[in-house]
């Protein structure tokens, strides 16, 4: 984790002794899966440091962001779930600790009784503000690759997205 | 998470949201950055699913695999931090776990009494061998990419983790 590098690339170890163990078929794929999580965990572990001082989870965040850019400021949580791509039990979790926070409400929907919306405060909009550009700042301005490197990534994982039916709009 | 794709990419949607708003700048590092979070979810979800009938997780299973790769079958616990890059608590949470399933058991090192090493079991070996074949077949050979972009996906984030300081070796 943190501490020195190591002399060697251990993914790619990893995929010499797929391949030497007759695996050779899913020593690519291996290392593949194995970098995302890898990769994954090297942006969250940043993205977090830089959100905690402002009280905020990369959860919490992507709630505040949803919210901030719906034209009403507010959504319903079935709605925010699918649209996050996260489990309902995740989004009633981070609903409620931003209510606790001071920074959304809930409210009732104005014409289904059976829908609660989550709207975004000023002092949520403020602060998803303030959040966004040390994000920017420390992570996304600066993602670790350079140049046709940060388009090649998200173009190569748009088509595992959508191949896993993330979405199905044709481009 | 489930049901029916989106009409959109929403990776995208937030993409075009941050240029409106004026970080065109961070614009793509973000859709990179959420893309690779969302990548991971998907193949530690395939990955989970997978393990389960195992009685493993993700860590415990990299764990197992790392010993049963090792010369002797087994490590010094802190090496195997190191190795997988993980914190040395997952490694003691894993490993605690392994044993209590006789999947490993741990050894005194023969002469560093500082030392405890982790050791790999008959039954270990076998429940890997096993739970690698199943792995391979339903998520590694088919990663949800074919052809170079898997390759791209690794030469990317092998960038990334290269330039976060993972490991030092040149190519």
């Amino acid at each position: 984790m943190a501490g020195e590098p190591l002399p060697f690339d251990p993914i790619l170890e990893a995929r010499r002794q797929w391949a030497a163990h007759g695996w050779a078929d899913a020593a690519d794929g291996m290392a593949a899966v194995t970098s995302v999580i890898r990769a994954q965990q090297i942006y969250l572990a940043r993205i977090d440091s830089v959100l905690r001082p402002f009280g905020l989870t990369f959860a919490r965040y992507e709630v505040l962001m949803l919210l901030g850019f719906s034209r009403a400021g507010s959504l319903p949580l079935n709605k925010m779930g699918t649209r996050l791509q996260v489990h309902p039990t995740s989004i009633t979790n981070a609903v409620d600790r931003l209510e606790t926070q001071g920074l959304i409400r809930r409210v009732p929907h104005a014409t289904d009784r059976r829908t609660t919306l989550a709207e975004i405060t000023d002092e949520g909009r403020q602060l998803a503000l303030e959040a966004t550009e040390a994000v920017n700042g420390a992570v996304f301005a600066t993602p670790g690759l350079v140049g046709a490197d940060v388009i090649t990534l998200v173009e190569v994982l748009q088509k595992l997205r959508r191949s896993t039916g993330d979405f199905s709009e044709p481009t």
